[in-house]
């Protein structure tokens, strides 16, 4: 059995989304986005730092979203949301699920700490708008990418979860401008998936 | 043929440490840390925001560390430094992989900026001594899960690859305590391997 260890607003909607595409069955433990749930006793000996997601499969726990979708792919899934080894796709996805952590989430989570999490008056302007710009940056490339296919890797893929969450929080904060069409198409694109709704309605 | 392009200081080590653990041959494009070679039209062409490491391979061409980690292994080092997936240390070696990019290097990328890139007038003391104590906080639970093991997911694999090479530029970043004694013989166990030592000497 599988059950998700979940926060709204957070990289555990990457997993909700992935395991709705895989119409996999899953139970949820809902969170608040509070400190009193995540960084509970019980809540830190799934994660030490009291982050989400954690996913509990049988005897098995991880965090990370995601090594958390490479888990459910090859353990309960194969075959499905990656292209094979061989597959022309398979550096594309490759690349493009990584650059979602490596490129893309550092410059969001400075926006959110620096807009939501500090009180105003620890906030600091040069910081949030360095990091605006950062993630404008991080974002042209797959603008580009996007030009001539739907997603990034050939069908829609797993690294279309990891980096199209990563997209769709970048166009609630407001740093998906006008001069990113295909961005702006392609978010929309995975908004009309019901899995994506879903777990962006969570 | 593989060749890597490369800078010093940077990720592209992590990409020296697996081909040379791996004995794979491949060619260097050894670039300075410097914006005329990493910010250059040719370099631009591989990279749109002119990062390292790139890795080509005939006619692919991929980028982001891990991605180009799970690219050579998949497709020239099948079932070589990663636990098959029904291996018990399957789930901890995606996790600890994974970790290395969500929760190590983004305050690791804030000291190398506040410290070494910008000039020390553009430098915030607040920002770096937070940053500081982010990745002391992110660097925890690898100490402890090292409490009873060499390695983070069993046998030496790619994950301590990634997530080791954080650590250890975490140890020159000052930031690995007396108090991780665990972490600290771990960083001495991956320098005493020849690859390791050689990418770092590189």
């Amino acid at each position: 059995m599988l059950t998700l260890h979940y926060a709204p607003n957070s990289r555990a909607g990457r997993i909700v989304w992935l395991l709705k595409e895989l119409d996999l069955p899953f139970e949820m433990n809902a969170m608040r986005f509070h400190p009193e749930d995540l960084k509970s006793a019980d809540h830190r000996k799934r994660h030490p730092l009291g982050r989400v997601p954690v996913l509990d499969d049988d005897d098995v726990q991880i965090y990370e979203s995601g090594a958390i979708i490479e888990y459910v792919l090859a353990r309960h899934a194969p075959g499905k949301l990656k292209p094979a080894v061989d597959d022309a796709e398979f550096p594309a996805y490759l690349q493009w699920f990584h650059y979602c952590e490596g490129m893309v989430m550092p410059p969001i989570n400075t926006i959110v700490v620096q807009t939501l999490l500090l009180p105003p008056d620890r906030r600091d302007e040069t910081v949030l708008q360095q990091a605006k710009k950062l993630l404008g940056k991080a974002l042209a490339p797959v603008n580009e990418a996007l030009q001539n296919q739907d997603y990034v890797a050939g069908e829609f893929s797993a690294a279309d979860i990891m980096l199209g969450h990563a997209c769709i929080m970048s166009g609630r904060l407001g740093v998906v401008g006008d001069d990113m069409a295909h961005l702006t198409a392609y978010i929309d694109r995975l908004l009309a998936r019901p899995a994506c709704a879903e777990a962006f309605a969570a």
